[in-house]
């Protein structure tokens, strides 16, 4: 059997998950890719740090030129995550003609453009499976296998972190902050959990994901993003009372105006299959204009779903042959397309309101929406504390510019104490 | 942009939907393929027919020599079904240098070997994404994005009509004639209904899927296989008391004795994602070593969801060059494994039976499982009609052989009027 050496620039989470499974299934490796894999050189920070794996010493280095620079190596693998010296790293690779796969999505959001032209022009495979969703096979899927379709509409959980916080709040009835303790412990977050919570983890993957299914350049700014902070108990218990489940919802869609890109805590309705995607499970629905509705569910992240679409994509270099075709007709950038402005887009509304319990106040909120355009599907009315009450509005589909502008009304109301959160409703079908 | 060439055998439904989608979407398969598609010629068995598409005339033939001889045609998709003649049609198509795309799973099942084997000598590629689950992409799901795992366990509603039946059953409790016959007047059932209600339609898949997830050759009389014609109300009823959902479910699992294929109605808990996949929906569940779960849903059959697989196989062709590696290493029987025979196989089950109302009766029973190595889970009397009483028994594991010798005792018990149903167990994780 031919040998391939590999050499994997990062040894952390995935990186270690990469080395567990070239490991324990080295069998089906070799059948599947017909090569035996070699690890060259592994490029760590520290030699004596103790990562609670058994590799050889002298397969780890501290100098990227033990890879970058070794002609012996064919593939390089990065895990090392974030823009910088990622991208150094891949683009040196690509032009000592390495071919190159990743699980970078920071970098791929932001600078994907750049690699994957250097890609093309150097002649060599870049794959990027585990970049979103981790073992899921999205990027397979809408690069491959939805290729006859116009996708309309993708809606997913992809941060399993929020998701799992989420799920602790729904099911269990905990409050944020406890919740995201039990996943800090668990592990399902970081200590400085921002970049999960805030969703700008969410925002990455949607960027990749969106410019993938509409063919289109995507500038991650273009994307709205908006973290799960704000969401208290109060929320979860009204959105069930009217059959809705409250998740981090990565949306893209084409609407007449432009492509809308938004990442946002969302009440989708309880019967869906995505609300039923619990824990730090991730889910991608799809819908095309011929296959109907679509959704992969899996492990969004950990060190051997996201190392499972690492390897995949090693052995699918290794079938390839250095035949390019299939990547660089993928990613161009078929099409122009307009963004839709966040104040066009247009959604179902969820308004928490804290009011003064005085006579008239419900006639002149509601007064208020209706002067802006936003038609009111229910109102409820609930508890009361120091001389206020909570009331709830559930509005018909309005452009969010509108509800903008009916809020910033019914802030400077006089009946208005606070208004305590906004929480948009995709009503999928 | 360069013009390629195809040939359609057959114009059922699936084909009808290939011609819409090569239509609808012309410039989104233009962009992605690199090629314009031109459609050669159709076969058909009656040109007059009305189909309810239009077609111009000129396309249709009743002479497969129209396609299969043509030199310009060098893709060709078969849509026609069945053994004969598609099998022979697509040997010639493939001797002659054509690539082929098929839809067919009664072929693949049964003589897929012979049509890889021909692929592989004529270096032609040879995709059939189609032949399961319709629009799901599970045949790229296992061959290209699962290749870094082994596979442990697969477990799929892989049958709609069953699945719509058995949905109208649980969600409207409809009885299961009246089920079929809305199915039937729906078009999810066919006049006959036989291929799906008795579950040959799923063995066919299983077969496929189990040969690429565990890369091997499998034997389709190797599967076992039971329809859902004996299912009754009380026993969805019972299902839900225990917390389960009853699904037509194909599994395929490496045990220590061997590998197990069976199809059968099986109660699965109501929580598992698998039993919220209802009406025509179909869905796949599979543990890998590395990526864990995974589930891929959509829909399972219709012209546009299949005709959507057919034509993203007929774009890998053209991206893919002529290229045959990533097929042929994929289809090869890396593996002979130990088929796990019926009688060996592990299952918790559900026992149905009608006894007389007599003292003694439920403790002999009992006796009966025990002495022939079957532990009970817990035992429910219900309801008295003509002196006699419903017992529903549930067990602990047990083996098939062990509950079939127990069934034949109770059989002849003086006291059994009848054993009514059995329905097996499967308490996914």
């Amino acid at each position: 059997m031919d040998k391939i050496k590999i050499g994997i620039l990062g040894l952390g989470n995935v990186g270690r998950g990469v080395l567990k499974i070239l490991n324990t299934n080295k069998e089906e490796i070799q059948k599947r890719s017909g090569y035996d894999i070699e690890i060259g050189k592994i490029l760590v920070r520290n030699i004596d740090k103790n990562r609670g794996i058994d590799v050889p010493r002298e397969l780890l280095t501290v100098d990227p030129d033990d890879i970058l620079e070794d002609e012996s190596i064919k593939i390089v693998i990065e895990v090392i995550g974030g823009i910088n010296p990622a991208k150094d790293y891949i683009l040196r690779a690509m032009k000592n003609k390495k071919h190159v796969v990743t699980a970078n999505k920071m970098l791929l959001a932001t600078e994907g453009d750049e690699l994957f032209d250097t890609a093309e022009e150097e002649g060599v495979m870049f794959y990027y499976e585990a970049s979103v969703a981790g073992g899921i096979p999205i990027i397979h899927a809408i690069n491959e296998s939805l290729t006859a379709n116009k996708i309309e509409q993708l809606i997913g959980i992809i941060n399993g972190t929020t998701n799992y916080i989420l799920t602790k709040m729904t099911l269990e009835k905990m409050n944020f902050h406890d919740a995201l303790r039990e996943a800090q412990e668990k592990g399902f977050a970081e200590a400085d959990p921002t970049s999960d919570i805030e969703a700008y983890d969410a925002m990455y993957k949607l960027a990749i994901l969106s410019s993938l299914s509409f063919g289109t350049k995507i500038n991650v700014d273009d994307v709205y993003r908006e973290g799960i902070t704000k969401i208290e108990p109060i929320d979860i218990e009204f959105a069930r009372e009217f059959g809705y489940v409250i998740k981090l919802v990565a949306i893209v869609k084409e609407t007449e105006t432009g492509l809308e890109m938004r990442v946002h805590p969302t009440m989708i309705p309880e019967r869906h299959p995505l609300a039923n995607v619990n824990d730090s499970f991730n889910a991608i629905f799809i819908k095309g204009n011929a296959v109907g509705d679509i959704m992969l569910y899996g492990r969004g992240a950990g060190d051997l779903p996201t190392g499972s679409a690492v390897v995949a994509d090693v052995i699918s270099i290794l079938r390839g042959n250095v035949d390019l075709s299939a990547i660089s007709t993928v990613k161009k950038n078929y099409w122009n397309r307009e963004i839709n402005p966040m104040d066009k887009t247009r959604s179902e509304y969820y308004v928490r309101i804290t009011v003064k319990d005085l006579p008239g106040v419900l006639g002149e909120i509601s007064m208020i929406f209706g002067e802006e355009g936003v038609s009111l599907l229910s109102v409820m009315q609930k508890g009361k504390r120091e001389e206020c009450v909570t009331v709830v509005y559930f509005t018909h589909s309005a452009n969010e510019g509108m509800i903008k502008s009916a809020i910033d009304r019914i802030k400077s109301s006089k009946y208005t104490k606070s208004v305590d959160n906004i929480i948009r409703i995709e009503n999928i079908q």
